[in-house]
């Protein structure tokens, strides 16, 4: 079994937004044990509750990241009752997320992968404070991450491997007969709605049109290939296919939101 | 009288958010002069000119800093004009804000503060340049709680001891005769409410029932104890007692808000 | 020509805004490169593909950051296109950005800058993967600031010296006649109306008065020099002429936004 070599640097995603002091005191813990740590937010603005978007960045996001960082994600509705906690080395980074199917993306499929189950007995956990029962990523959460990132604490020490974690909350996208169906995943700051159909998945398809809303889209290369105003489709910078408008607000637009059907097959002959 | 012996960690808790440079060039100029500095956000989402949130969430916060932790917090309708500015330390940390109330909730009754009032004609004040009258966060505080940080100043030679500080914006819970009177005091980005009645102030409370907007709530130990949609109240990771909605928004829901009246009572005998 | 003495900070300025994880790769990417940068952000809420108040939050802050520190901006709705790159020296800071008038403050009449354009035949470029086309933030402008931080790169390693750069979008104020006319360009969490009025623009205006969506506003030195609720002009902490309303919101107040036209006059000889 290989061991963690770790970066010092540490990742944080979360639903907490920027309101309080919640991301802050996971940095001040994080400190206290780790004062050289490189702390990163990923973001605090997962949409609340809903850990599959969480999942789906991490899993886009991680590779920029020196090898052996340490990525925490807290979208954590059932903090306090008996959901567990995985700990998951892939490519030489670790990532610390409750079992509740926000990890699903990173390990679904991926062969490669080590996953632990965290013993709230291990040696680790016993040394932490009694956690409260509704912030674990400041107490549990944030403490592994600082002994880890720190080289005083491997994974495998913090529990037992196992192969079963809950699944992810979003379907795969659907391949087959020169089509592809995905579903729009979340929208970023510009309104451009982001899917999880990967630009791979599109090889089969003869001249894609993608469709959303009941609208067409034509691919483009990037925003300024079209005019301002003007609606595309691309794929973009983390790979994946992305409806946009030029210098303009797509979500708005088309009134459409993740959790929105898109499909891409191939332009009809006559058109 | 003792030394403060910093960490190299400084903390910012502000109401400028996130738009335009204020923050950053804070950080600049604790990086100008103290590069080894450990700069993080608590938070900058504070409410416009609204001292108490700041000084309560300082206060609920700083333990899960390292000792030597400077904090500086700036919600400063007072800018220029001849209010004060305290230095404040406790349990081994340094806080600096303006004498506005900000820190009642860390000073009030806390018998082992030493603080002390700045004086603007100290050597520490008169080697800064001269401060613009409308953001003593970058031209004041920022560069003492630097040199501070640093070790090169102590708190004990900007200013003059002093007993005497503007008090708190906000009272104490009243306790009494089988209730807990308090108020909400913060909404968090998942829109609980957050009050001021610690859960210690419950202990004579036999069957507690908590009443806000009208209504009754349960107390229970965490959101995953209720059905998602329900309305609970607990005591939450910083202490103090919060009504939430499992999965939900309880300010939207129960349209309530800061300010808001919170009673902690027995519930009936019959009930 | 000079060399450029990094001191190891790097600034983020973008119109990303804190939704996704777009921020946070490029700290990844930086820290992969040089794991010992100290990364602020400036801003990451610069109104969507609007370049010119990126330009001038940086042109008013960069000082307050040590000499040798690089300022990447990146608000780039030609990412992708023809577009080029700048990397600009001033007072021994380093700007690196979209050439697409978003340097505009900080180059123009400034006598002391060295401006290259970013050669992608370049050794630092060729070094690079291949950038996707819509994310040059992460891609090309991360890795290049972290290079030029970490001193293993110059400036003039990057590229051909330039005197040509796109223009400002925002004229200069006009003065003339005993009057200063300019624009609002930005508006702050506060909702204080920031002008590209400099304070020593009005030193020819004889007891000046300042006119803004048809009302005129006195000026003070700080905001505490008014009763609450009262609107008031002054000379804010970045040297601009700013209409605030103390303790309350001036432009939800004035219902004046960005782009709004102040002018400041001399009061009538009667009044």
């Amino acid at each position: 079994m290989t061991q963690f070599k770790p970066s010092g640097v540490i990742t944080i995603t979360t639903d907490l937004g920027h309101k309080g002091p919640f991301a802050g005191v996971m940095k001040g813990v994080i400190l206290e044990r780790f004062r050289a740590a490189a702390i990163v937010d990923l973001t605090h603005e997962i949409p609340a509750h809903w850990p599959p978007e969480a999942g789906f960045w991490l899993s886009r996001s991680y590779r920029y990241f020196p090898a052996g960082t340490v990525h925490m994600a807290i979208v954590d509705p059932g903090v306090g009752t008996e959901r567990g906690v995985l700990l998951a080395v892939r490519d030489g980074h670790l990532f610390i997320a409750p079992d509740n199917g926000l990890l699903a993306p990173l390990l679904d499929g991926a062969g490669d992968c080590i996953v632990y189950t965290l013993d709230p007995a291990c040696a680790a956990c016993r040394a932490l404070p009694a956690p409260s029962p509704t912030f674990h990523g400041r107490d549990v959460f944030a403490p592994l991450a600082a002994e880890i990132a720190a080289g005083r604490l491997q994974p495998r020490d913090t529990g037992r491997p196992t192969t079963a974690w809950t699944p992810g909350w979003i379907d795969d996208p659907v391949i087959g007969n020169g089509r592809v169906s995905g579903v729009i995943v979340t929208v970023d700051a510009f309104g451009n709605l982001i899917s999880n159909i990967e630009g791979g998945m599109l090889q089969g398809i003869d001249r894609p049109l993608v469709r959303l809303a009941g609208r067409n889209f034509e691919l483009h290369t990037t925003y300024g290939r079209t005019e301002p105003g003007s609606y595309l489709a691309l794929i973009n910078s983390f790979g994946v296919l992305e409806i946009a408008r030029a210098e303009g607000n797509a979500a708005d637009g088309l009134g459409s939101d993740r959790g929105a059907p898109v499909v891409v097959s191939s332009r009809p002959a006559s058109s």
